[in-house]
């Protein structure tokens, strides 16, 4: 499946568990008001790309994105995910651009779709221009999980990203229902968040209530 | 256990196979003259963490390294691989400095070592001693695979970093038996290779020649 870019910006849950278990019981409450389904690395370590195969297996109408961020063995990496389920497989942006493309040759192969994870890259906009060149479908902007205590989600930098490039901008680290129009006036096609549903005190709620705010920024 | 800096550089083989299978068909061959064992971060996607248990318990005296490759949340990625059975695991140098340290601290936890990898590294002299001075122990020179046909395991850059630093380095990529002597002249103290003993016509005999030769440059 590919995501489209009509009507409201997509709404994408990290699944950042440790156990299918858990990832299961988060995706039994969060289900119906999801878009996008990603993996999470800790999982992925944990379990391997069988993961993905499980929960798509009770969840198959969704898109799923293995968070595998790429470094290295590109064409590798990426077909691995691809065959193991994933629609969407993320790449390093610090990655070699040899790397990107061995993955976004791998994605035309198998149908699927190459997200390029900017987390910590020195420059962010010019890169996202050269990755858009490059012919990358979808950049994220990603504050690390461990920076978010000094570190928020800049709306700033994605309003740049989205005035630069005209390929999806999805935007993750530390997102909640607070922060989340502004991130959506600044121009996010995919929204993503992990702990501001997981850790609710009601996921459920938590996801039916920021998609609900972003049906109501319909473009 | 951790790796012992007396005697010759240590051997060790990238596990970079798809398959459990044949992680252990180039294991019968080769264990005889590895000291570590990298399970290679392709085959963690596949399998998880359970592919180091398993080939840990058919060769419980090697020591193992996972190599995660880990961007962010250090903490529980390099816990899980800890707790997992791997003596090693890998962060990339280019992550951030708390990312870094809460794997340290991880590592402090479980009796393991952390080995920052500086593929892709910008500007990897003056961050290598950045990454001594947090108290990382283990730091890894390596050219990406994707990267080795322009790029060859740089010996110059190796004797830099020796010259700066006091921990243990290690240097990966592309490396070859016609290689690995000015590798270890330039100072390595953990020789890692993959493809030159993986394919090999004899890998065996390819790793045993490589032992051989390392323990000819004892210091």
């Amino acid at each position: 499946m590919v995501v489209e870019m009509t009507g409201a910006p997509k709404l994408q849950i990290a699944l950042d568990c440790l156990t299918i278990d858990a990832a299961l019981h988060l995706m039994e409450q969060v289900h119906h008001y999801v878009d996008i389904v990603e993996v999470g690395t800790p999982l992925i370590f944990e379990e391997g790309l069988g993961a993905v195969e499980q929960i798509k297996s009770k969840y198959p109408d969704k898109i799923y994105m293995a968070d595998l961020k790429i470094m290295d063995a590109g064409g590798i990496e990426a077909g691995s995910g691809f065959a193991r389920g994933a629609d969407i497989v993320t790449v390093l942006g610090i990655a070699a651009d040899v790397t990107i493309r061995a993955a976004l040759e791998s994605a035309d192969r198998h149908g699927g779709e190459v997200m390029i994870d900017l987390i910590n890259a020195p420059d962010p906009v010019p890169r996202c221009c050269e990755l858009e060149g490059m012919g990358v479908p979808i950049l994220c902007l990603h504050t690390a999980f461990d920076r978010q205590g000094s570190v928020k989600a800049d709306s700033q930098s994605l309003a740049e990203v989205r005035r630069q490039v005209a390929c999806r901008v999805a935007v993750a680290g530390g997102i909640t229902l607070d922060t989340l129009p502004a991130v959506v006036d600044a121009g996010a096609d995919i929204v993503i968040v992990g702990g501001a549903i997981a850790r609710a005190p009601d996921p459920g709620e938590a996801a039916a209530s920021m998609k609900q705010r972003l049906a109501r920024r319909l473009a």
